[in-house]
């Protein structure tokens, strides 16, 4: 698997992200332009394209560039301690994303497209499987240290994404403190039940 | 709240309704039209516009026609054992609905744009909150009767249903049926440990 951090982007790179972040937030994924893009990144819609053949592209960059973030906000968890990693792990994934809604949104309808867009299912997948590789080693670690369970971890860290994306789903339909407030108080218990039996 | 089994559907309305599925089914949400709609019911675009004045009017009616189909399988389950008939109740939340994943991907597509159409975030809420309700109920007679342990039993019912809209989700970018086999045996694991513990 190769590490997300070893793409690097360029500042303009950085500066055209920014600006489909907001746009995105602002006008959602399904009707948006490049010119939306080009407004929020202050630039023509020409020096997007220079960079970019389509908004598919673009769009598909743009997931690169989240994966990335996500995966740098993960590095911040320094801790080895076993307990205490999953537990800021799922606090990365569960209470960090608040108030944020409008993304969600529109990474929901991204989500919703991967069936048809090939290169967005690609990325969905690429960054369930890097968390969920991050989610089994620290559980495989705990088991060894004996402080969890010897569990099926590929099936712990399936649960505990099951329960992750059902939260990111139930924020856009639901109210978004109380979806991710509840996921993070059930994927405590379920953590507590299977990994502490 | 409104019982949705009270609604009833004409003959007509039930063959657009079957039409309007095989349609999501075949093309997605994104791009259907009311032409392919009609094809699929075999009359003419004219027969449906009789009917419904946009696409959303029509697809909001579909929203209720399944919540009347899923209310009908769940009536189903005719048990009154509490462990029995949650049992009974995630099964056809998570073990039923296989083999329909091209559905479960126009749902989430319609689901995505509940921000944007409120009649549809009204239609997925409606259903939410009454299964919620089920789920509530056959937890609090648990309690009662003594065979499940005295929960909190609107949050429970939430965690259940957060791990079935993962699951829903993860079908889509992933393999369905592991997606909600991963499912159906970690609200199995979650269920043991909250209500026996």
């Amino acid at each position: 698997m190769v590490d997300p951090l070893e793409r690097s982007f360029s500042e303009t790179d950085e500066e055209i992200m920014r600006g489909t972040y907001r746009a995105l937030r602002e006008h959602g994924y399904a009707d948006l332009t490049i010119e939306q893009i080009a407004d929020e990144y202050g630039k023509s819609t020409a020096a997007i394209h220079y960079h970019y053949d389509t908004k598919d592209d673009l769009l598909a960059a743009f997931l690169d560039y989240v994966i990335d973030q996500f995966v740098s906000t993960i590095h911040e968890v320094e801790t080895t301690d076993p307990a205490e990693r999953l537990d800021l792990l799922l606090d990365k994934l569960l209470v960090d994303p608040e108030d944020h809604q409008d993304f969600l949104i529109a990474l929901l309808e991204m989500r919703s497209q991967a069936p048809y867009k090939e290169a967005f299912g690609e990325r969905f997948r690429q960054n369930d499987e890097y968390v969920r590789y991050l989610l089994e080693t620290v559980i495989d670690h705990g088991a060894k240290k004996g402080v969890f369970a010897d569990v099926d971890s590929e099936h712990v860290a399936r649960a505990i994404m099951t329960i992750v994306d059902g939260a990111r789903t139930r924020a856009v339909i639901h109210d978004e403190t109380e979806a991710l407030a509840t996921a993070r108080r059930a994927v405590e218990e379920y953590v507590d039940a299977v990994l502490f039996e």
